[in-house]
């Protein structure tokens, strides 16, 4: 990707000569790329970004004018920003709603029993929006979370997938997706920790981390 | 991070008394960590949501009440859902405020020296929203890229990033992030591709990534 950086050899006219033909490759390219499908994405590794994503990819979709729902798996019993925005631009009558099933995580909550309840409830959500028509995309934040503790089992997840509408888009996000998601989704990336400030007494920052 | 899991030979008695320790351990960290601090933020890496999770950190500060401003150094040409939506809600008043420098990708616009002056006009503007005391987060959409080819020179980029006030978050986005930058950031995170869909003759979906 860095064939459009001018060379040390290149003279301008030279390198706007390259670029043309190189649009005219991108161009191609995209001409060939036709398909329009509703894709299962995933957001999983160590690393911030996996549900910032979502939500931005939220916000994507709405602004082309398309309909949005978000079942949050794990958290829940903080409040935090995306929440509130959420809501106030819900409330404004944008069509996006957020459902947060979750308790906290399993050290917060201390009940295993609890915490598959909770799971069991905020899936049985999911796939009521999963086969709402009316949905465009279907955001499942911190389930990777719920089926890597056995809460809910990948298979049903992989099922329900399986069996959803050609065009709906459904974002899962959480560290340590399935093997079975990973295997079935069209699009996954991993977001890797290069360096992080925590842990070196700077606390988790408001607008960055909730 | 695995270590919440319900281990094979634990009862669910013997998985909560664990849980509790973790939770007290937990507490402890985020007891010692207390120290506020506007970060300096890099997303890069060649996989999906570099830019996605800078819009998603933008909401989530809007529903904390915080002020932000986006630069997109290289988009511009194309009309983007963030870009409708932002329109939209700093329209219905939230504090938001998006500046869409860039006129494509180095391949489109086939001009090296209106790229340097597009990319130097994103700069000044950048600037400008950094030291306006009134902004709590400013993202650099795509910088990156502008300086991977010289448009702007990193050691600038990392003279203002110093030089910020201490409460001010600032992200910057793009692959091919400078090592300077990563030296003086504070959290990086790299967005690596595991699996993509394009290429294989399905296009990129309206909402997922524009």
């Amino acid at each position: 990707m860095n064939t459009e950086k001018q060379l040390p050899d290149e003279t301008n006219e030279e390198h706007r000569k390259r670029m043309v033909r190189l649009n005219e490759i991108k161009d191609r390219q995209l001409a060939e790329a036709t398909q329009e499908k509703g894709l299962i994405i995933v957001h999983t590794g160590a690393g911030k970004g996996k549900s910032t994503a979502a939500f931005g990819m939220a916000i994507r979709s709405l602004g082309q004018g398309m309909r949005v729902a978000i079942v949050q798996f794990i958290k829940g019993a903080i409040p935090t920003g995306e929440a509130a925005f959420v809501e106030k631009i819900a409330a404004a009558g944008m069509p996006i709603e957020m459902h947060t099933m979750g308790e906290g995580f399993t050290w917060k909550t201390q009940d295993r029993e609890r915490d598959i309840a909770t799971a069991m409830t905020g899936w049985a959500k999911a796939v009521e929006l999963m086969r709402n028509p009316a949905i465009d995309m279907v955001i499942l934040d911190e389930l990777n979370i719920a089926t890597k503790y056995d809460y809910i089992s990948p298979s049903i997840v992989v099922q329900e997938l399986l069996a959803k509408r050609p065009m709906l888009h459904v974002v899962l996000t959480g560290r340590n997706a399935s093997d079975e998601v990973i295997e079935i989704a069209d699009l996954v990336s991993e977001m890797k920790v290069i360096k992080h400030p925590y842990g070196h007494g700077i606390q988790p920052q408001r607008g960055v981390e909730f």
